[in-house]
């Protein structure tokens, strides 16, 4: 339940506050170079420091134990583990039976009979995305010259990002906010028909990332307002170029030949500074709890290197399962 | 690709214009009672015949040719069988170069080197709904006492149904719409954490409905121009109920308690009686084409019955996981 | 659970004395020619008429119901379905609840709660290895050159095949066999390491095949009696050609150059003409039974078309792997 | 390709001479009681040491970095490292070139274009057996209070197992084995038919320990010599005991309430002390080469320890599909 893929495959595991998060990746080609250093870019931007992420330093280094050699993948799978360290989790002991709203801290609690890791959000933190955006950074090579790049374009439904921060972060509260992601670059065809469909598999992975609660297709739901008229793309030329971009780059599951183009409704934080009700639950009785320590005022700014990474991971795999199977017809040999 | 599900399992084959459509079911359990007539309700829901929808006589009679003896189910997999006839596919002949936009047309084409069934959109027909829709129905029964309801609630971005679709007829042209749906009644914990959330296996199904273009859970897109202090649903008891439900029964990738709710974009119907430009794919030329027959004015109207087909299908596979490692801690020997 | 492969996938369904029988098959690559009269070779060769195997006329004529168009493959999945006809399955009533020894009677009696067809093996019964065959088929024109053949080398422990069958026969007794199996032309560097070794698949899928009781590669049983300086093959060129093939053609889970070779034990007809002791499920007394009607005396005669055809659905599975992450360094953009 | 499982899941990784080695498991309930020192019992028994096997010092101790909290499981995925210690790997480098027959330096070489990481087997090492064996300690917690157990049997084709071990080494050669595994306590009508049987899911794993190559079970090879009224195993009770286990314990694919017994065929240890002829892989000429260090002389004596754990990690997730799928008709809500 915590891998995804079928021939590019990553296996998520590890704890806000236990030992390690990490991740496992299997089918990843020969001969691709890797150091940890390439890591550090996308970690550094999934990172604490802008306005509105957390201050908390973490331990964002990534360690590859197993796949490489002399600096280059061999084929085997790939292991990349970030220790947790200087951790304090005396906090969460006297919340474990008062679940924070809006986190998976009832859910879980009531899912694993209380065994749960409940430090942080154990297994269900978003700690765990350094994983996912490690796997990304191999993704993306392997998708080359294919690009993808997501953005923050709204805030707390404003585009005065700044401001509307600053506000949220005097009044105590939390904001969420769109991404728009594109991916341009990709061979015509991928994906495939119902069930591995292009949509199928991004929407998979994206709502794998902790506070994702939608996403549109191009045009999406404005799109559904369209007259057919106006939302069918012309198609220009044989590279299936059209005239206007409202599939976002997709049609009946497959890429089209223009930009791959989506966007992601990211909740507010879930902690906020303010006080809120809840339940004891030893008891079910209502108490009050205000999640103290420094947090996100707006977890969104951090999602885009994310939702960049499981895309490129969805897209790695497409792009082998298209080279096996379709490129070509298909038959083998070489 | 055809494939999904981990241990409630279904695979889709079949065209638009060849011989048959229709699904196989895997991991189904005995002794429940099935009937072809059980099918007629959901598939007469999903057929022709409302206003804006096509006037085209499909065969809807489901053959159940494996996996049910005596009326009940025997535990093997279940093959259920749609024939296709009375199909004149002459009209397609002629479009075979010229694809029609919004459709699978040219991607298809493109992908499978011209050998892609082409007659009415071949394997990425809607007509291959049909097999969804008969996996719905089982996986209702299987869910029990949980159900399942979609519906559309705006159409051509208005609430003003009837009126849109007469409109949009007049001028030959068709509109999108958007659907909701609602399951209620589910445990507590049902999901898995990552790869396997809800909302993710629920979008990555949703999506291979033909013409979704967009999915969001409870607030969704309007939830992220919320303040955190505001959209964090506060628990008030010991079964999760929550005073409002902005996270459309979800945390952490995990049911909780309350009623699960998401909304989904539909695009407007691809084909439509005005000229439109293509290319031919024989030299890349621009040319003219009108989709001729009759096609649904708004595909949305005919989609509420599959959406709830595929969120039932997820639902009974995270049923069948749930209950084999979650309740009751996981051991086993009955 | 009834399906097998990761790219090329075969999907198993129907019963003995049910509607039908068949395979649904995903991930054929576009453009092979295929007719349902390319499947009557094998699928003779499967069935009745040799001495030692049963005059049961079978419906063997293989339906292509989807996934080819003007006799090619269109990548979409293809099911071929075999209908039951002549059926009479009353002699199975009486047996219901008294199990044939070393059928699959008990078993799934108990598994499926009684909910299973009881007639004729149901969904156990070799009836469904028409489906392999046919996969077969598909799988073996996808392979080429690569070639792979089966034949039974031993009846009843005696080379003397049709005295050991007159025998039996006489004797209102039944046989085993043991089959060897070839498979020449395969590349180099075939198989996964550890779970998806050669021998690994091809051992799961020869182990679906009813009556399999035993596999070995290359020296195998034997081998282990011998010294490593016997055993291990000397490399005698860069094609990886060895002096002896000790090791059936695998090294470390991967083909190495040369043939691969196993071998397959195949249990004695469990149906016989002679009284045998089983007991009453409804109240566990003793009771006797002799199986009615004509039956295999040697079942291992029918088998080697159908090894044959589960080695090269394995086959085309990891050709296809193979190509898309391992040949030519396995990045992409064709 | 490097997990298995569909509940119960394993992915293995590492390397013989890497920074570690380990395991990656999903699909554990939680509340199991779980520490480091319970692994050490199997690690140990499967460890050098004895007779016949190598001096070498391992770094055996089990880490568990994820999915563990106070001594129990929490229901995330349990991460298992064991780090590489004190390793000279020097001597293979001059081996780079110049495969050792029998191992899959040649195989491993040619498929990943000589990134593979070629010291000591690299991944494709039995060094990585300690994370199966790690897998095997938990997996057998799961499936109590259902045992495995397995022993050697004959060494070198041999009873007398010391006598011929010392004659082997006083002749700087090797030997193989055959095991003999026995699983008591199972419940009835574990296993899918198909694709998903007892047989094809063990022999699946079995293959995937590195040295084995044959397996069969019950009477396996020689029940193909037997007659149907021999070989027939007769039903005494209602639990399904019968009076002789031909069949292994399984009808059908299916446990049938017997004991379930296979045997294991291992080749004997590829590494000897005597001089061999193989070819540098540079320009394909025949060189000598002898494989220095101390190696074991009977690999199959470490073997039983693995094969009981690959056997049991089968046992757990048939075991989980039972229970959610079968046991008790399959419907839910707890």
């Amino acid at each position: 339940m915590n891998s995804f893929g079928r021939l590019f495959r990553v296996s998520i595991f590890g704890e806000s506050h236990g030992r390690s998060a990490g991740i496992l990746i299997d089918g990843c080609p020969v001969g691709l170079p890797l150091s940890e250093a390439e890591f550090l870019h996308d970690l550094e931007r999934r990172k604490s420091g802008a306005k509105g992420t957390t201050k908390r330093r973490e331990s964002d280094i990534p360690l590859i134990k197993a796949g490489v050699m002399d600096g280059k993948t061999t084929g085997a799978p790939i292991l990349i583990l970030f220790k947790n360290s200087d951790i304090d989790s005396s906090a969460y002991e006297q919340m474990r039976h008062t679940p924070r709203p809006g986190h998976a801290d009832f859910t879980s609690f009531q899912k694993y009979g209380g065994f749960n890791d409940y430090r942080g959000g154990g297994h269900f933190s978003g700690r765990l995305t350094v994983g996912l955006v490690a796997a990304g950074v191999i993704a993306k090579k392997l998708i080359e010259p294919a690009k993808v790049e997501a953005e923050v374009v709204e805030v707390g439904g404003s585009r005065e990002i700044e401001k509307t921060l600053e506000d949220a972060l005097r009044k105590k509260d939390s904001v969420g906010g769109i991404l728009s992601c594109r991916a341009a670059g990709l061979p015509l065809g991928l994906g495939e028909p119902f069930f591995d469909s292009v949509e199928s598999l991004i929407s998979h992975m994206v709502f794998s990332v902790p506070a994702v609660k939608g996403i549109e297709f191009g045009a999406g739901f404005a799109g559904s307002a369209m007259r057919g008229s106006h939302y069918n793309d012309e198609i220009i030329n044989l590279q299936g170029q059209t005239k206007t971009n409202n599939a976002g780059g997709i049609n009946g599951g497959l890429t089209n030949g223009n930009d791959l183009l989506f966007r992601v409704a990211v909740r507010p934080t879930a902690s906020i500074a303010q006080s809120q009700s809840t339940i004891d639950m030893r008891n079910g009785e209502t108490t009050t709890l205000s999640v103290k320590g420094r947090h996100d005022v707006c977890i969104a700014l951090r999602v885009p290197v994310i939702i960049e990474a499981v895309t490129a991971i969805v897209l790695a795999d497409l792009l082998f399962i298209h080279k096996s199977l379709w490129a070509k017809g298909g038959v083998i040999h070489e």
